[in-house]
């Protein structure tokens, strides 16, 4: 293939690497059919029908360009959050956030301290920069937050990554530990708090956004696509001091934020009685999931988050011709990528419907692999 | 404000700026209201019903992330267009994929050309990475294809910006004398082609999908934000080779794009007797604008976009007035950023409701500026 001869020492250097390859890809490059969508932890209890009505109402505007500055969007979770809205950075989605923190901070050669096994695409941005991932293994299935601190000590790294509740593994700490672990750090290392999944935990696990916000070198990111089932819509915020978030606005696409989404969004942090039902939701999923796999003989590992890590007692082999034989089922779930978490497989929450085409079909894929 | 303290050289020395101040800040800085939004080149008459019914159709599925590798929109593109999928590579708009592609061949102190005036929005991405932007003025209202390859060779650049029609004068050239620019530009020099405006412009203007699509170093962007009328929806696309597409795999926010717009902009290709109706509505637009202008003893500038620049014959800041007590009525429109351009007021087609407000504004302000 012909390609431009002049692209950069570093992008030529780069893989055309995709961190996740979508159930869509399966299914074309397999000819197989999802039934059951529980692998991305995305949220199978979809959006409020508040939100379906405010996304059709917005629909006839979609031709004006979203407010550059996300005045609506900021205001109303400023006030959600207790924070104010110059506290907050608006992006497509956490994936967005992390590209440009990643970028806000890296340069070539720089070290970023983040755990073996932690979030590929985090991974995908460092390496996009050219930075240099030094990874600290977990221990007992959670990010080791001493053995983070002690590489960050060592290296003097400009950015330290950590999820709390933890994906791929669902673990998570307490929030004084967190705030522990964040005031611990030199104020040379940005910290990213990724709570992605922090309205599934439970209460005392997520530090209250007063804790940290007067603090430079922390961005906590959050985002729609998990609990408030808006996955498709990319809305995902940091939340930091003023100074650091208006950072963003030097190198955002600032006319980057779709119209319908910003709209969806709003709607949903309104609607907080359908949230309060989907957790429910969640809940009983996870727990369901538990049971489904146990009567298997695999042991589920406990989860404040939407998906479930259930380890399958054997290697990473042995999980990956679980995935993939599930999927002959029309059961699309996933994996963590390294040893030895990868003696896990990963289920997402979802409708009873799910549950059952997982109930059905793990007992049989199990006799098979 | 107290920021993080390590931010790259590069970071710390760009400014918080924005390219374009959208007209909700305008609202709420100077307390008035829009109420004709013609400044930002949007499509007034708004997207098809067909695509209003697929947004219907698609927002119960917006838990779920959309297709990273954007199969389903490639596939109808490249059948629409007349090339390959593997020649496309799909982003949040042009905006995006210009972020992008200064990302893949710039580096601090590389030297990029465009014209003195032209996109600012691909200006503030040179910025962001620290290239160093080598400008050619225009020459009679159009960008100066003969002076913008003596800067390339003068420069060697990694990269040339050229858009045809242009924006923010609405100019444009036969597709020859473009065909015969793209060829004449060193291997080592990456041409981007914008064609965001490339629907309402005239036949021969635009040169044929396949007249470049062998060349390396051409990328034509294109969107579904202007004659599609989804600028909300962000959706904008690339057109080259597939090794310099496959680049864009390297770097882009793989789950980037929202789950909706894409089954909007699936819809808004699908419906092109709804896209022909609407080019002649901006058509006769223009025609409308050219004669409110002349009315008030202004000059409109020939146009193959959906805006029309309008000479007021003097310098920029007798055009900024106008600009700034057209709003006091309502009226929203822009202008050109810099001399001589900047005598001209640009002011973007749509529903004859518009018109008459900017009728009947117009000759008010032109009395008291």
């Amino acid at each position: 293939m012909s390609a431009f001869s002049r692209f950069t020492p570093l992008i030529q250097s780069l893989p055309a690497s995709v961190p996740f390859v979508g159930p869509e890809a399966i299914e074309r490059n397999r000819g197989l059919s999802v039934k059951a969508r529980i692998g991305a932890n995305e949220n199978g209890f979809g959006p409020a029908p508040s939100v379906l009505r405010a996304i059709a109402e917005a629909a006839p505007e979609t031709w004006k360009y979203n407010d550059p500055e996300n005045h609506a969007l900021r205001q109303a979770l400023a006030a959600h959050l207790g924070c104010r809205p110059n506290n907050l950075a608006i992006g497509e989605g956490i994936d967005s956030l992390l590209g440009q923190i990643v970028r806000l901070v890296i340069e070539p050669g720089m070290s970023v301290v983040t755990s073996l096994g932690a979030y590929p695409t985090f991974n995908f941005h460092v390496n996009g920069h050219g930075g240099r991932l030094v990874t600290v293994p977990y221990v007992n299935d959670r990010e080791d937050l001493d053995g983070l601190l002690a590489a960050v000590r060592r290296e003097n790294p400009p950015l330290v990554y950590f999820a709390n509740p933890d994906n791929p593994m669902g673990s998570w700490w307490d929030a004084d530990s967190i705030v522990d672990f964040a005031r611990a750090l030199p104020e040379t290392t940005l910290l990213i708090l990724d709570e992605a999944y922090c309205e599934t935990a439970p209460e005392g696990s997520t530090p209250p956004v007063g804790a940290l916000i007067d603090q430079p070198n922390v961005i906590r990111t959050r985002t729609f696509s998990k609990a408030y089932g808006l996955a498709g819509a990319r809305i995902g915020y940091a939340i930091s001091t003023p100074g650091t978030a208006a950072a963003f606005d030097k190198i955002r696409n600032h006319f980057g934020m779709a119209r319908i989404s910003t709209a969806a969004a709003l709607a949903a942090l309104e609607d907080q009685s359908y949230l309060r039902e989907v957790l429910e939701n969640i809940g009983r999923s996870r727990e369901r999931i538990g049971r489904i796999a146990r009567a298997s003989g695999l042991l589920p590992l406990p989860s404040t988050t939407n998906f479930v890590a259930v380890d399958c007692g054997r290697d990473g082999a042995y999980s990956k011709a679980i995935v993939d034989s599930l999927m002959e089922h029309g059961v699309f779930i996933r994996m963590p990528g390294v040893a030895p978490l990868n003696r896990c497989i990963r289920i997402s929450t979802g409708p009873e419907a799910d549950m059952l085409l997982l109930e059905q079909a793990l007992p049989q894929v199990l006799k098979t692999v």
